[in-house]
């Protein structure tokens, strides 16, 4: 488990700012708190002695061994929650959730609150979840702390969202569906844990199976894509990144602030973390249900089985959009399908095993397919008949996936007559959809995950950089504060360990020649000053300079530098051979 | 009402095959129509005295007023069905609906059959749907003609489906949802009545607001785009095509047999013809759902009010994807705006009222947004929340929705609290969401369906055709039973008034020479052999033949033919000047 472990699976919860008012956040997350947390809770409030039957104590510090406290939730007026978070630290307190808004969100004050909320958790070291946040969940522990109406059902999902709403949204959602969820989290303002640190953290966690998000901005791009890189070697995560299009993108900086930046910089970042990102709230569940109920399969061959021409051929024109391709059979296959399916029924891929087949009939046929070497997954596409049982086909595809251990995906094409058979497959881990069309999307992103597994990483070119001489040069361009030189860009480079053109500045007509004699070659000669750019537009630059010419050349451009009333008197020379750092003389700095 | 109305609203319906064996589909059809009926039911089977109650006659002539019955419905045998149609003909049926299948979709013997059946309508222009249809249905008399095991409940959309599976699925489907039909017709295998027919009807039905259709090909192209073109002016025509890809297409070819045709000749064509194409089963319904509940747009700038901004971006990201633009609001709405709603709130498109808006609120903002003259539609996305009643808000927008006569769409983001706020909105033709991409998506279908009703057609250029000639031209060609030639092609041409080049086949080195001074150019000459296919690989063409050379060339072409062991003695001369018909002596065919 990361270092969020204490987070998601506190022993001890403190709610600062408890309270028992009608229609208060404070008494939402205390009762939500008291309805389904295995563990203790106690409440902070200096107003009140009581709330909810829990006693309150003035501070955190006040609380009987206050370093026990996992969790601090706050959620006191904005002005006094820097505070609570300063006691919440010195009591030793390590996870902090701020449900409090009024920060970064609301303009100048409260970004300086929430700078000053920064400070203070960097003091402390803690793990700070917001501010303007809806909570955290986790239901292993029934830990709900949050001010929304309703807890998770248990299941292998984490989620974290930037949006507190549609955090509401979803669990409601959910709880009318069989969509389980492990860790909740509402991201807030992220001032101090972001995406990145969830992704850490959940990548870690053995009871999280696929990790969802909903983002409009990415904090720290290079430590996403390098964590995320890591942790989608085993556990997949599939993004809603919005703000997608321009209008998206205002759309979103007037709601959270988020600079959405470029969406082809996100769209490269994303694909490069090794996401799966998608358009829609549906694709979003669509896909966390297949990652987290079906095995992935080992090719982009897939079979079709119906009792149904028309949807079958539905099914095969969503085939042809997708990634995936019709599974050919082997000889077996078809020798087999032969003798055990009707003369009318189509043994080729899509298999149609006509309107009159039972549940039997489904077995057979799907016992056949799934046994090919060619099929690597299944889409089972099945209209309502008087001779077919939808809940015997619910078991008997149940059966049949678990014992080849290929992906299935199932189209039960009706609905009052789904339900039981839903039902069974739901509880199997098999996805169920009315339209073909989604069933094989859905197969399609376990193939998409398939690939982002195998992928491998090339790490990037490492350089050996000399930071303090970069860093240097920097300074002292920066202390000028005039227009930065060419020179200066070279030697920044050449501190990189980035290849660069051999020579020097020099101050004199015979400090030339000696560097021109070092190079040992026809030399280029440029003037050096921060007041000429353009150097060219004034004959600043001769170049294929022979050794003998050198004196007179730099005289020559020093008059030209002069009648351009520039004070500059430094000319630089370079030959054209490539040097790194050591063996090419230091430019003196000019 | 069109030529079809007896078929939907009959008074008489006759089932000849009637039986009430177990698990027949005799029995299911006269069950499914004594089931609801508001009119007459007749029985016919000469092997039965009754079958569920209903006396049975030998044959339908043998019924009181036989031609008092408005359809016939067969489920006979296949090889008895073509003289029951028959005898239907003769007793004065006009429209028939035939069930029993074995017919085109079932090999050589299936088709003769079918060709006869054909025969045996065209004689007695009979309406005939099928063979092997499902059946029809049309709610408003309660007519269940099919043997599938729902019927539908009454709406104002009509479908039909090249698939009677699919009829199936989506009785069972829209059984549990509010998704009512006037009309449903199972077209199976089109041998007489086809997609044009229908739309054609409910075309001219005032009873049918939408048009759905499930096809895997297009019986007649020119009749379909042609008829709807007409019926799209008042009616929407929103279809799946099946067989787009490759893939589908040989899916679809084994299916029905459809010879699915090119997939761009298809896209032209039902963008011409008017249509809403569409891809998947859920846009077909979320079309159909929209264009039958709320008004057309008056312009493509959507506003959208929200309580949550995560939600606000991703409709706003919706928006980016679709044809419809954000409105931008007039000052006076921004005023308003700003009065009367609270300093958080964005007032800017997307509308963000916040977390704590009740319904009132959200009335006011729409109110508001709706008076615009810039806003031609809106959405609307609300998150639960404690201070917010779905239902509540559901009223308040099917009010304000309704005073002012723009269409809405509405996202009420949840699944357990939505249910009555979803009835109300449902009721009142509203569509409701859960992804806000679904409802932009079905707001853009509105749009593109104004796009589709504000379109000229120009009409097409027309040809004066000779057609006697041009079937001359082939019959002739066709006798010979060899190679076609190019002269005729340049013939068949003319005969269609398409400009050719002047030219004639000659037979002697006197006749070139005529017709070339008749052109009175420079001459092509070609070798015209049945034999001869590839001239130029034998040095049997001369371009650029000058007057006084046409004979010794046509000498040479001569001796080239007949080096080539052909009886080919005829040699074309054409000049590179086009001519139509009159002017250009006629070619002799050779």
């Amino acid at each position: 488990m990361g270092r969020l472990s204490t987070l998601f699976a506190p022993e001890r919860v403190a709610v600062i700012g408890a309270t028992d008012s009608d229609g208060s956040v404070g008494r939402a997350i205390t009762s939500n708190l008291l309805a389904s947390f295995d563990g203790d809770v106690v409440a902070v409030n200096p107003y009140k002695d009581e709330a909810l039957g829990l006693r309150c104590y003035d501070t955190i510090g006040d609380v009987d061994d206050p370093g026990s406290v996992d969790v601090a939730v706050v959620v006191v007026p904005p002005n006094a929650a820097v505070q609570a978070i300063r006691e919440a630290g010195q009591a030793g307190v390590q996870n902090v959730v701020v449900i409090t808004a009024g920060f970064g969100e609301t303009g100048s004050e409260g970004m300086s609150r929430e700078q000053k909320l920064k400070e203070a958790a960097r003091e402390y070291d803690l793990n700070l979840v917001g501010p303007n946040s809806l909570g955290v969940m986790s239901t292993p522990d029934g830990l709900n702390a949050t001010f929304g109406n309703e807890m998770a059902n248990e299941g292998d999902i984490s989620f974290m969202s930037q949006s507190g709403a549609f955090v509401t949204a979803v669990l409601d959602w959910a709880a009318e569906r069989d969509v389980g969820f492990k860790d909740i989290v509402s991201l807030g303002n992220k001032a101090i844990l972001d995406e990145g640190d969830f992704v850490a953290e959940w990548g870690e966690d053995p009871q999280t199976e696929v990790i969802l998000g909903y983002l409009e901005d990415i904090a720290d791009g290079t430590k996403f894509i390098r964590t995320a890189r890591e942790v989608t070697q085993d556990t997949p995560i599939v993004l809603v990144k919005s703000g997608r299009t321009d209008a998206g993108a205002s759309a979103a900086a007037s709601h959270t602030g988020a600079m959405a930046g470029s969406e082809r910089a996100y769209e490269a970042g994303l694909e490069q973390a090794g996401t799966l990102r998608v358009e829609s709230v549906q694709e979003l569940f669509d896909y966390a249900q297949i990652l987290s109920g079906q095995p992935l399969p080992d090719g982009d061959e897939i079979a079709i089985v119906t009792n149904a021409g028309g949807p079958g051929v539905m099914t095969t024109d969503a085939v042809g959009d997708s990634d995936l391709s019709l599974a050919e059979f082997e000889d077996g296959t078809l020798d087999r399908l032969r003798e055990s399916m009707p003369d009318e029924a189509n043994i080729y891929n899509p298999v149609d095993i006509i309107g009159d087949a039972p549940a039997k009939r489904f077995e057979l046929a799907l016992e056949t397919v799934l046994a090919d070497d060619n099929v690597s997954m299944a889409v089972v596409v099945a209209c309502p008949t008087a001779v077919l049982s939808f809940e015997e086909l619910a078991e008997v595809i149940v059966e049949k996936q678990a014992a080849h251990e290929t992906p299935v995906a199932t189209t039960l094409m009706g609905g009052k007559s789904v339900g039981a058979g839903q039902e069974v497959l739901s509880e199997a881990g098999i996805p169920n959809y009315f339209d073909p069309a989604r069933a094989v999307d859905s197969l399609d992103a376990l193939r998409d995950y398939r690939q982002i597994q195998a992928r491998e990483y090339e790490s990037p070119a490492s350089f050996d950089v000399d930071r303090d001489r970069a860093e240097e040069i920097l300074r002292t361009a920066a202390r000028r504060d005039t227009n930065r030189l060419g020179v200066e860009a070279m030697e920044l480079l050449d501190a990189y360990g980035i290849p660069t053109p051999q020579g020097a500045v020099t101050r004199s007509p015979t400090e030339a020649e000696e560097v021109a004699q070092d190079i040992g070659d026809d030399v280029v000669m440029k003037i050096v000053s921060p007041d000429i750019l353009h150097k060219s537009d004034i004959g600043g630059v001769e170049v294929g300079v022979p050794p003998e010419e050198v004196r007179s050349t730099y005289e020559d451009l020093v008059v030209r530098a002069r009648n351009y009333q520039s004070d500059a008197t430094v000319l630089g020379s370079r030959s054209r051979r490539w040097s790194t750092s050591s063996p090419a003389p230091r430019p003196s700095s000019g």
